[in-house]
């Protein structure tokens, strides 16, 4: 992918940004986005890499948002992006090569990988968050990722799916699940890592059924909710929510939140609510009127606005809100993946469509689209 | 105290409320509060009571906030309230009588008191949740209070404060330090009840130096606070913070928020944020841009409007946001009592006011001015 | 049930349980049992009690070791006991009556109950420490159990159980499963209410799989356990485990526990230990030299003895080992419920032997070989 | 520091310990040490590193356990040991140089520094484990440590002091009190890291007043502790224990510790208990029956061997046991040095003695009489 590096009058580029050709808010200085498939030199990694020969790569939200542009032709993502780059994050693979100072990986193993790159020695690093390291990188966003044949990675970011392989028969099939530990991993981290207190048997309900929402589903319902409840306009994706197993799948234009939630709670109220709609003046109002007592608020997505929130409400039922991004974090990575190989989280079925890498182009238009489960990317 | 049952038009008055005299939302319906001095018959204490005779007590901006009245004479508070009742909810006395089915105390011992009497036996009380009981009964608000020279109060509610005899040597002032109690206990229940992970050596910053705020200052720093900060516009309750020990208290007008915040902790940000103002419009703003990695915000204070909440930045900190009200919880009172006999809380440099029960109207005046640390009581 | 009370020469017999015939260690006083079938009346709720129509009641290792002896016709049950009783405290049923001041049932409701009926006003009780109520009674232990056709119960100790008729189909079913729920309350009381931190997809370790062990790894595998290993000496009960599902069950005599454990987490490790088996010269050594980084160690059974701690090896793992006893908590009842009535917890298929009411003898003779997973009585 | 290597007949050296020379179990490999002071050139910093010149070093027990021997001439030390050492890991200094890629210090700041030096890279370190690194270093084990005038430390290790200079006025003092900040995290890092629940008000029994338990009461007084009791049989120790101004200080040997508690906390027992001694068989059974409801029991002290511990009692108060061992991990030392710089945490009382860098091998034989709060080293 590449772009023009043409910053907005208003955005104050910093001499970093310029430097490095890394833009902390894409949306103000990448123009007139394209995406083309070309042949690039084998990547050969670092003493501290594996080289990972990637078979499948999902597309995310952001990797569409980075092609999709506003009048002005500037982007649609908001965050950190270097171009020229190779996108793509969401990836599952075999190594093929083993830099000189590696010591946890073989040629043979598959994995996956986390996205952030972190320095383990900054300020926020040395004191355990690495999640928001001061010199972070991230793969397909700023430094090269997935949409290839062979993604160099930092070893100590790749986590071995191996144990897939006894889970889905195939190495194929074991890979195909592997691509969607990502998006999985993004709830897990903010139930498990960010939240605390979420109890086996908890209501748990989704705002926002997209390709996040869904493997979220997926994580709570495989962590042992009682119930999992989920708000989505997109008639396509109730409908995929519905062949993943879900019963209590509704429309919140048709059916209002606080009344579906009452009644399916059986006025209990919700112990958890995920935000991962973006549409927080919609969902913030009803989230507050349908916390159970210690309601456990975990807020995923990218919000274009700040909702008023009714603190009396939170008052009133002990409830807590918290703010989660990425997936960096303790344990975050292998726990996924065991939930994955002991047959508890099986996303593939939410996989709706999967392209050629020669046609991942379409493949990222067909992710436009919004309608589907997860789109993957075969190589 | 008493005043007008005189439901406004438009505020669906239920038949318990009607029955019971016990309004939801004081303001929709008590109408030209007055409140005078009576006598009345020494209460008798039923089995699970003991009789205290009151030694102090203090006024709370509740006690204040039921005589203020709106132009059509509506009272201010807006939560439960019956009337006539003696109000007073903050208090320390000592036991002068026990009820047949007592076993915790006898006449002499020094006690203060919870405020809300639980039931035990509702669906919130059995899971353990007891502050937001649904048969609730609330001392000075719907059952008789403390303003008074006696008070039956539900053995179970009574602390012992008999150790701070050794504390303060007299116990008059024992019980002068014991009648803060109540209030104190409202931060450490938002902090070590409902909040998790704050850390000795935390950086906590109080919006509202009211007497919330300062018993809350208190509170953070027997607990170990690495700096507490302040911002209130009132010049005495400054003043106050300020003969409390507190270098860092600041006039939020005059001094910007987030410029001090980051000045005062060196760029670090504040890993806990009171907010005991109530000014969410302007508090939470402030709050959102000075969060530390991790930090912890307490909602303590009644908000009169629902805040524009940036959830990017909690998502950017790992922060989260929690709702607090009462104090109602495992071991929040004796804890609070432990530190103030190992003489770690000391709220008697915050009394700023002491006036006889004589003239508890006074007194009451004398709080609406809202330039006090405390005003108490005295029996 | 019945003995006689002969305390031994050397026990110190307390007035309280001289008068209560409520012997606080069972196995100092009690001798020569009897377990019987008797006409007795049908009880009358009180007040605050509902009156179940028992359906399906579950024989508990305690139930068994009351009418055990030693050489001296001492019973081996340790812990409190009144007699003459009516035992039995795993149950479920129907209510039938309700008291004058009940609130959260009525007839027509299928319920389970809590065995421990505190008194909400201790100085354990208000603290919120209900498990360990300075007054309880103990349903089928100190006050009338669920050997019987009818029981009353405290309102506030019943769970509604009427979800399960849509899960199971039948009000029979319903039942039969309910009368499951005790037990696997008790694990999970102590791996989410005493210990902290235990997340989908770690691996677990149960030391014994009788029927608390049984339970307890449905429990796990319900929360999302990345792997259930079990240790199990009898063969009737591994060969149970296997049809539950589970596929790494061993006798501890033939496979040693530490390689077994190192060779199925793949050298990583249990995350959570379960000691079921009571058996902790046995189980300690094992459990010490198979913990993960942050390993929890959940401490249920009788121990007959004090092990040995490699306090050590709990340093090195930063590993940390809970006492866990009942299951009196917040939200434990309501949870498992909601766990079994989503599905993901059904402890139907390791009911092995079930009696009607008149065999009852029958019942525990049976289940005193320890071989079953679990022993039902049907009225 | 220097010893011969002569491994044990019985003690299998590996191959990587050979070439190393770095022991894992120094008492089986290291004989006849001997601890002299010798002219060294000026260690030149790495890029990541900076160098220190070193104010005030103290001597923690490790260090004269190096310097002890068994008949056989080997050191008691039982951990890592790489010989010939620079020893000493507890020191404050002035960064005097920094290394090429160093970001977080300059010239003239005053720092101290943490022990562990970890990869960031392996499997514990990428799971936010990196107090367990599988590649670790130790300042003053198996790297040049502070009993010099220079060291160099990797910067992430080092934590700035400077604002201690405000605090104690002078920057000798300041570099003095912060030469003991290394042992109070010890503490810090086992109630507030790895223990989850202390509570402030709470009551803490340390069992061991030397170095580490002097500085832990210090810390637990810092953090709000109800009471902190402490049991020492050192006359000396528990002299400077009441000079720092502790009440209940007694020797166990004449003051039964279970009595002794129930004494001092009126009955309610010990919230928190906190090994320091190593005397494990002596103290766990006064731990076991001193659990307050919900105790926490802290494992800090190498235990020579492995304590009976009564889990029925641990079950009976719903108590847990933390095996806690060095400092690393989130905030540690951020959090005390805080703590140190408000006033709330001061350690200089406890130093009994000091010796200048020249007589080192006299300040060790100091320390080896066990009777200092802290001896310390002055460059």
């Amino acid at each position: 992918m590449d772009a023009e590096w043409d910053p907005r009058a208003e955005y104050d580029v910093s001499d970093a940004e310029r430097e490095s050709k890394k833009a902390m808010d894409a949306s103000q200085v990448w123009r007139n986005p394209e995406f083309r498939m070309t042949e690039r030199e084998r990547p050969t990694p670092e003493d501290d890499e594996v080289l990972v020969r990637v078979k499948y790569a999902g597309i995310c939200g952001s990797d569409v948002s980075m092609l999709e542009t506003d009048d002005d032709g500037y982007v649609h993502y908001s965050a950190y992006l270097r171009l020229p780059n190779v996108t793509g994050h969401e990836f599952a693979g075999e190594i093929v090569e083993t830099g000189d100072d590696t010591q946890l990986f073989e040629a043979g193993d598959l994995v996956t990988a986390e996205v952030t790159d972190y320095c383990g020695r900054c300020n926020m690093c040395r004191q355990g968050f690495n999640g928001h390291c001061e010199n972070f990188e991230q793969i397909g966003f700023t430094i090269p990722g997935a949409f290839a044949e062979y993604v160099a990675v930092p070893e100590k970011l790749c986590w071995d799916v191996s144990a897939l392989r006894e889970t889905y028969e195939t190495d194929d099939e074991a890979l195909r699940a592997a691509a969607t530990i990502e998006p999985s991993t993004i709830t897990y981290h903010g139930l498990f890592a960010r939240a605390d207190g979420i109890l086996p048997g908890d209501y748990h309900v989704y705002h926002g059924a997209g390709p996040i929402g869904l493997t979220g589903m997926n994580v709570s319902r495989a962590a042992g909710a009682g119930k999992v409840i989920a708000f989505e306009p997109s008639d396509e994706r109730r409908e995929i929510a519905r062949k993943l197993g879900y019963e209590h799948v509704y429309n919140p234009i048709e059916h209002d939140p606080i009344e579906t939630i009452a009644s399916v709670t059986d006025g209990e109220g919700a112990d958890v609510h995920v935000e991962t709609a973006g549409a927080v003046t919609q969902t913030y109002p009803a989230i507050g009127d349908t916390l159970a007592e210690t309601a456990n608020v975990v807020h995923i997505s990218n919000a274009g606005s700040d909702p008023g929130i009714a603190l009396r409400k939170y008052q009133g039922n002990s409830a807590q809100l918290y703010g989660s991004e990425g997936h960096t974090g303790q344990q975050v990575y292998p726990r996924v993946i065991r939930l994955m190989a002991a047959g508890q989280l099986d996303n593939r079925p939410m996989v709706t469509s999967t392209f050629d890498l020669s046609n991942a182009d379409e493949a990222i238009r067909q992710a436009a689209e919004r309608v589907d489960g997860k789109v993957l990317i075969k190589m």
